[in-house]
C-alpha cells in the first residue's frame, strides 16, 4: 500500500514472520482522562521479536492482527476534557499496560500483577508501533527538558530495571550480581549503582558484552568458566572479594547456569531476582536457597513509582541511556529492526515515529 | 555398660546404625551465663535418625563419636554467677543452638543464620541426649506452670514451625497451603491458624496422615491426583474456594510434586517458604514464580521470639501439642525410639531423661 | 413535608442543627461499574454528630445541605453493564469513600490517601442516609449468609479499627494497650485479639466503658490515676506484667493524657498509633519517642483489604459486633439517634433504612 | 600533674566544668575477642559539653569522675587470644557503645535498643580521651588505606546520621529536608544524597550555616520566617517544587517549629525522624499526623550495618567528611575544644591523642 496520505499507519504483525503496514483509524479519547499520543520512537523489544518468530509467548498467542511496539515515547496530540497534567504538545514516555485499577492487586499497590490489564502489543492489545496511541493520563511521564525522545522510549526498558533492583531490595553498600548483559541487564547494573550498590558484577558469555558492561557502567565483570555452578561461585566471590557472598543477585539472563550461579554466590539471607525469562522449569539448587535462608523473587513489568523514578534517574545524570542506543531506523525499516535484533546486532534499535 | 551410678550418661552415635551409652564427664559452667540443665525429654527427630543411618547430613559429616538429639526439655541444675532470670529446679525449654553473637547476621537480627553456630548434635557439636546438658540462660525458656515438661520438648518443632510461618507472612484472614503432614507441617498448620489463617489446607500422600491434619487442626486437606501439578493446583483452588490462588504455600515435605503444585496454587505475589529437607536440586516452575511475582523463601532453624512466641501460643491454649506426642520410651531404648521414627511409626516420640 | 411516595428519600443537614427530609432523585448509574444499593442499616459516627453540632470538622465546612450518614448496608437493587461480582438483590456492606485510582497513593496501595477522595457526608459529597446509593461494584462487599445486614453497618467502623491494628503492626503474642473504649477503641480491642495480641489492656476514665470493654473482650482493664503519665505507664507496666513494656498502644480517645501515658508505656522499638480525633496540638513526649526510637503511625481511615478482612473476621467468628449495637431507630427519627449518641447512650446505634 | 611518663593519661569531668588528667591503669583484655586501642582522634561532640556544663543529660548523671569521650579512632595496640580480624597496627574506627548481646533487643538486630548497653562517657561508663580503650573487636572497623584518621573520628557522628537517614527510609529520589545544619545535619544531608534523594533541603535559622551546608552537599536552603510552621511549610514546599510535599523530615535540630514544621512540609504517607534532643516535651501537631497517616520515628545512636556503611560511604568518595573538620587542639588542650563547641566555633573540633 502506499503509506503516503495515511492517517494511521500503523505496523501489523499478522502471523509468524508476516508483517504489513496499514492505515488504521484514529484511536478516539474514550476516558475523560484520556491522551491521545503521536509515537516519536519505540525501541524494539524481545518480546516483539519473540512473537514474530513464533507467534505467540507462554499462553498470548497472536489470533489477530495485532500492531507491534511497547518502548515509545511521542508528544501529546490530543487531550480529554479531564486531563490536567498535560497539555497538546508536551513529550512524554508511555507505560504502554493499563491495569483495571479495581482488582485487589490494583487497590494493594501492584497493579502490574493486575486480573485484567490491557498491555500493548501483548494480544489481544494493539502495541504502539503506529502514528498515534491512546493511553489513560497517568500512564504517559512528561519528559524533562533535558532529556530527548530517545531517551524516552528507553523509559520502558529502564522501567523494567527499576521494578527489578526495588524487587531486590538493593541498598547503599550492597554487593550486586548481574546475571545477563543485554539492555535489560545492563540497565539493572546501572538502577544497582545509582541505588548505591558498592559492588556491580556483570555476567555473561560474550566477552564484548562484558566490555561493554564494563566501560557502561559494571564495578566489574566475571566470564562463567567450564565447572560447576559452585565453583563458578566461589571465584567470584574471590575475585570480588565478596566474604560469605553477594547481597543481592539478579538474573536478566533467563540461563539455567545463571540461576545456579547465582544462588551459590548469594551470602546467607541475601536476595534473588528472576529478571529474565526463560524456560518455564529448570533444575533449580532449592535446598541451597532453604538452608541459606534466601528470598527468591520474581519480577514482572513495573509498577507504581518505577517509570518516575527511571526519568528522575536519567534526567539528573545518575544514568546513562543514550550510549545503549546504537541504532534507529524508519517507520517504514520497522521489519529490519527486528531482524537485527533477532541477529544481537548493537544493544538497543529504535523505530522512528511518523 | 553398667549405667547405674554414672554421673552423665549419654546416647552416642559412634557410626552408622552404631550406637552406645557413656558416662561422660558433667559440663562445667564456664560463662558466667551458663546454666546446666538437667535433661528430661527428647523427642526424636529426622535429622537424628538420618545421622544414625547414614552418618551424615549434607556438609556436616560426623568424624568423632557424638551424643545425639536436640529436642529437649529439662530442669535447671546449676546456674551462672551472673544468670538472673532462671534458678535451680525451674522447668525449661532448650534452645539447642548457640550462635556467637559477633557476626553480620548475629547482629542484625538473624542468629538463625551464625556463620560460627554451635548446633546440638550436628556434628562435632554434642547433642541433649544425656543427663546434663549445658546452655546460655537466654536460650533456656522457663515453661509456665501449665505446661509440662513433655509439651516442653516440643518447643522445638514448634519454634521451627513458628519460623516457618513468619517466614510466610502469614496474616488473618490469609489462605495457607501446608504440604506434609508429618511433625512440623502439622505444627506449620497450627501455628498458621493461630496466625489468624482463615482457610490451613493440609497436603499429603497418606491418607491416615491427612485424617489426623484435618482432626487435628487443619480446616480441610487435599490428596493429589496422579495428575499434573498444574491440574492438582487447579483442583486445589476449586475445592477450597481460593480464587485466584493460595496467599502462602509452605512446604513441610521437600518433595518435587509438592514444590510444583505448591508454586502452581499461589496467587500472583504471593510467598512461598521452602521448610522441609528433600533433594539437593529439583525441576522448578520458575518462570511461574517470575511472572506471579512470588516471594520464594526458605526457612532455617528458629530465630529471634521464636521459642519465646511458641510457648506463648501453648501457654494460652491457641495451639495443642500434646496431640502429637504418640509414644514415649526410656532413655536406654533411645535406639528403638530412633527406628520407631524411621519406620514411620506415630507421630513425635520422647525419649525420657535420667 | 409527606414522606410516602417518596422516591429517594434522604436524611438532610442544612446547617448547625437543622436537618430536614427531602425526597431526592434516585441516583443513575453513570459508570459501567457502578451498582445502586438500597441503604437498609446505618451506624451514627461521631463525625455524624460533629457536622451536626458545629457545622464543620477541620477544613471541611458545611456549604450546601448534605445528606448525612456513612456506616451504612443495603440490599443491591440495580447493576451498571460491567458488573460482575454483583447482582439485584445481594446484601452488601458500603465503603462510603471512593478514590480517585490516578494518583500517586491511589497507585502505590494507599487509597485512603487519595488526594482526590469523594466521601460520603464529608462536604461537599452527600451521605448514605438515604433510600438510594451509588457506588461501584468494588466498594460493596456481599455479606456472607451467616452475617446480618445490622452486622453489614457495622463493617465500617471495623474498617477503621482494622486499619488502625494493622497500622500498629500487632502480631500473635503482642502485648496491646487501647486508650478509649469507644465503638473504635472496642472494635480495635477485638481486632488486636484476632490479629493473635496475648494481653489487651483496654483504658478508659469511665468504669462502665471498662466493665463492657472486659466482657465483651479485653484482657485487663485500666483506669488511669490522678497521677502523672509516668505514674500511670509504671502502675500499667506493673499490674499486667508488660516487662520492659507493651509492644503497641493505640489511642482510640484523642485525649493528651492518652498520648502521654501511651508513650511512655512503650517498650523501646514500640508502635503507637495514633486512631482517635481530638485536638489539632498537644504537648508530646518527644524525647521519650525519640531515645526509644518508638514507631509514631496515624491512622486514617480503611484502605485495600480491610473491609474484606473484617467481614472474614466476623463470619469466622473471630470477631462480635452484634454486642456492640444497642439501638436501633425508624429513618424518620434519624435525628434522635444523632442525639443520643451526642448524649453518650449506649455503644452504636443503628438507623433503620427505608 | 606531670604526664610525662604516664602509661594511660586520661582526660576526666569530675564535677560542672571541673576537669582534670589523670594517669589510669592501662585497660586489660579481659574477654578473648577483646583488643586494646590507642586512641589517635576523638572528636567533641554535644553530649561531652552537656556533661560537662551541667553534669547530666536526663536520667544519666555523673556521680563518679568520668573519662569524657566518644567519637573516636585510634590504632590496635594489643589484640585478645581469639581476635582473628584486627592484628596490632590496624588503623581503626571506634564504635563505643558496647550491647550485652543476650536481651530481646540484641537478639532481634537492635542492639542500639538494648536494655544492658555501656556506652562510652555516658556514666557510669569511661569514655575513650584516653591514651588506651578496650573494645570487642567486632566494634572496631578497620580503616581503609585511602581514610585518614582524622576521617576514622567522624565514623561515630556519621553512624548517627547513617542510622537516621536508614529510620527515614530514604530512597532513590526522595525529597528530603533537614532540619539543623550542625555536624548531624550535615551527615544526614549527605548521607541523604548518598541514599539516593534527589532533593536535600538544609534548613537552619543561620544563614552562615546554610551557606556551608549549601557549599557542602544540600541542593538548597531554607531560612524559616517569623510566620506560623503552615506558612513556612508552604514556602518550602513552592519554592523547592515539593508538590504534595516531601518525603522524608529529619529532625536535627532539636527545636520545637522545627518539629512542626517539618510535620506541616510532609506529604501524606511521608517519614519524619527525630535525631536531634531538645526539650522534654514539646506542642506537636499529632491530628496533622494522624490525618496525613504519617511515620513519625525516634533514631537513637546507630547499630547493625551503620559504622560499616559509614566507611564504605566515605572510603568510596560518596560522603566527604574532611570538609567538617575545622579544628584540631593536642590532648592537653581538650577542655579548650570543649568550650570551643559551646561558643559555636567551627563544625567538628578534634582531639589528638597521644
Amino acid at each position: 500500500m502506499s503509506t503516503s496520505g495515511a492517517k494511521n499507519l500503523s505496523f501489523i504483525l499478522e502471523g509468524i514472520k508476516q508483517v504489513k503496514f496499514e492505515d488504521r483509524p484514529v484511536p478516539e479519547i474514550i476516558d475523560r482522562h484520556d491522551v491521545l499520543v503521536n509515537v516519536k520512537y519505540t525501541g524494539v523489544c524481545g518480546s516483539d521479536v519473540h512473537y514474530w518468530e513464533h507467534g505467540s509467548i507462554g499462553q498470548f498467542v497472536l489470533r489477530e492482527p495485532m500492531v507491534l511496539g511497547h518502548e515509545s515515547s511521542g508528544v501529546i496530540s490530543h487531550v480529554g476534557p479531564a486531563v490536567k497534567t498535560l497539555k497538546v504538545g508536551d513529550r512524554v514516555a508511555l507505560e504502554p499496560g493499563v491495569p483495571c485499577r479495581r482488582c485487589e492487586p490494583c487497590k494493594s499497590g501492584k497493579y502490574n500483577l493486575c486480573i485484567d490489564m490491557a498491555f500493548a502489543a501483548t494480544p489481544p492489545y494493539d502495541g504502539t508501533l503506529a502514528k498515534y496511541y491512546r493511553l489513560p493520563e497517568d500512564f504517559c511521564y512528561k519528559l524533562p527538558e533535558t532529556m530527548s525522545l530517545q531517551e524516552g522510549a528507553l523509559m520502558e526498558p529502564l522501567g523494567v530495571a527499576v521494578h527489578i533492583v526495588k524487587q531486590g531490595e538493593v541498598t547503599p553498600g550492597s554487593s550486586v550480581v548481574v546475571f545477563g548483559s543485554g539492555p535489560v541487564g545492563l540497565l539493572c547494573c546501572a538502577v544497582a549503582k545509582a541505588f548505591g550498590a558498592s559492588k556491580v558484577i556483570a555476567v555473561d558469555i560474550q566477552q564484548t558484552r562484558l566490555d561493554f558492561a564494563k566501560k557502561y557502567i559494571a564495578t566489574s565483570t566475571f566470564m562463567p568458566g567450564k565447572v560447576s555452578a559452585e565453583e563458578n561461585a566461589i571465584r567470584m566471590k574471590e575475585e570480588n572479594d565478596l566474604g560469605p557472598g553477594a547481597d543481592v543477585v539478579i538474573d536478566a539472563s533467563g540461563a539455567e547456569p545463571s540461576v545456579h550461579t547465582g544462588i551459590h554466590v548469594l551470602k546467607t539471607g541475601g536476595t534473588y531476582v528472576q529478571g529474565g525469562m526463560g524456560r518455564s522449569e529448570i533444575t533449580f539448587p532449592i535446598m541451597a536457597a532453604c538452608t541459606k535462608e534466601l528470598n527468591v523473587k520474581g519480577s514482572f513489568r513495573y509498577g507504581s513509582g518505577d517509570y518516575k523514578l527511571g526519568i528522575e534517574l536519567v534526567s539528573t545524570g545518575k544514568i546513562d541511556v543514550k550510549s545503549l542506543i546504537t541504532g534507529e531506523v524508519k517507520f517504514e525499516d520497522a521489519e529490519n529492526a527486528i531482524k537485527d535484533v533477532k541477529m544481537g546486532k548493537g544493544i538497543k534499535t529504535l523505530i522512528a515515529g511518523i
